[in-house]
């Protein structure tokens, strides 16, 4: 099942339901007026958000093109962010003289939730020399999950999975990072692709709470890096667990993978730029790629086997906010 | 002017507006149903709330007793706590071994806001061994900031003040703090004091973008510490032009000073019992007090030169979560 935002011009726009291939919709008001609602009540509203998935099936709905899509929740109550792929990690412990978390421990934020822009919205950024960067990653939203659950608990509450681009500003990163306090400046709004979608709608590519398929970057329209997702040192089932440690977490809570990143990146290219000038500098000792100018394009996008977009594709532009 | 949230059992609470005794109330829900509605629409709200304000002025409204007080935002968007006592960093980057933070930049990260609990809900916590201490802060609340305002700019965005405890789980603390990441386990939810007040209802008492009134705590019904706010490093209105200096701010953030501390700690006292072990630990070569145990207590009141309660009391108990 698929489900997408439409932007009516509210705070939380309006629950569709999407068919599979994103070309017709079927609005979801009988059910839920928006995701978080559906989220807040999803015992009673999965199944029947799933019967208006199957009228979809059978031919039913509108043409999805008159759609103005926003983020799925265009603002949440809560976003966790881990960095479960050990690859990335490694490389930025080198390039921040960070030390590495002790075995077992995921590493995890708290960032902006009261704003995540749409897939097509342009990124307004204060300044260039904060060094603009974009974030590639997989992410999951949860229904209400009780403190101190265990992983394998916690897999039941990943209730649907998104495709986020957590933009990121590397200059300020850093000194924020120094403090120990973790990034305010450093971390302006994400932005997700439009659909969210059922673990079920992955198949085989959902196992072991791990997205298995590669996530295309292009920047300004050249391949810049094709990792896959399914190689998280942590599930997001271990990243739930952990969040939910210490506190419950909401319904509609959101957790992402952290940029998604493969150890044979040197082949397979990167999903941020952090990454490709910490690769430069370990292997030429000074990182030749800038960051991104005013302008800029990305465009994310997940493909599974049969070639169709799961998530729909992030494309954005950079602008001075 | 007083503000407060009713306990009605849904996830918001309904907003009323209480006398400046605490005594009594009148409803708001001509004006607002929820304090996050009232901020949204703060500009038509406000005069509306201060004619309710004058009606209870007047002798009008119900009794309070029949209130039960959730915090002033039962949930907020966006929670951003400052460090902005410099004898408390201090202290803390000595204990830690962390950095102090560039000169002219606050310390910042951001917070659990999906709940915040009651000035008197039992406070769950999972094990004792994490290290369970209070933390005594004051805060504001914005309306909508816009990306990139100076500090002077920032003041007019405070439009409520509030009184908060930031429990903390020390044991877990310097293992987040370590990752650079800033922390999720180690900060659980809340606790918010049950009225929020405007700026003028302090007179003298606001200025500089501080509050000039000392904050008294009380652990298990012995006077812990009895700081003054007023010697904050930054005042709010820096901290707001922080938060908002690479994103906008929706309307309901909450911001918090950090531990209220003063640098004659030795002879008021703490807000919070980290501190006092730091200052053993440098007096005395170890650190003699313990952190909370399940069924401690903590109170902690702000008043004003009349003897009046401002925020009205926290009054807390921790329990096995």
């Amino acid at each position: 099942m698929k489900l997408a935002t439409h932007d009516n011009g509210t705070a939380d726009g309006i629950l569709v339901v999407v068919s599979a291939d994103g070309s017709r919709y079927l609005g979801a008001a009988p059910v839920a007026a928006t995701l978080q609602a559906a989220l807040d009540n999803w015992a009673t509203a999965e199944p029947a958000l799933r019967a208006l998935s199957e009228r979809l099936a059978a031919g039913e709905g509108q043409a999805a093109q008159g759609l103005n899509f926003a983020a799925p929740l265009p603002r949440a109550w809560q976003w966790l962010d881990g960095s479960a792929f050990r690859s990335h990690g490694e490389l930025m412990e080198t390039l921040f003289g960070t030390e590495p978390p002790p075995p077992g421990r995921p590493l995890m934020y708290q960032g902006l939730s009261h704003q995540f822009l749409s897939a097509t919205a342009d990124v307004p950024v204060p300044r260039e020399e904060d060094g603009i960067d974009f974030e590639g990653e997989f992410g999951v939203i949860t229904d209400h999950v009780p403190m101190g659950v265990t992983p394998a608990e916690a897999l039941a509450h990943i209730k649907l999975l998104v495709q986020i681009n957590d933009w990121s500003l590397r200059a300020l990163a850093p000194v924020e990072m120094k403090t120990g306090f973790g990034w305010v400046q450093a971390k302006p709004a994400c932005s997700v692709a439009p659909f969210a979608v059922t673990p079920d709608a992955l198949g085989d590519a959902w196992r072991d709470g791990r997205i298995h398929l590669p996530l295309r970057v292009d920047w300004n329209g050249a391949l810049f890096g094709e990792a896959v997702g399914g190689v998280m040192e942590f599930g997001f089932h271990d990243l739930v667990a952990h969040a939910a440690s210490t506190r419950s977490l909401c319904a509609g809570t959101i957790i992402g993978s952290g940029t998604v990143s493969n150890s044979n990146f040197r082949e397979i290219g990167s999903s941020c730029i952090a990454e490709r000038r910490g690769i430069e500098m370990l292997d030429e000792g000074t990182a030749r790629t800038d960051y991104m100018r005013f302008g800029d394009t990305v465009r994310m996008e997940a493909r599974q086997a049969d070639g169709s977009l799961l998530f729909g594709a992030i494309d954005q532009q950079v602008i001075k906010g």
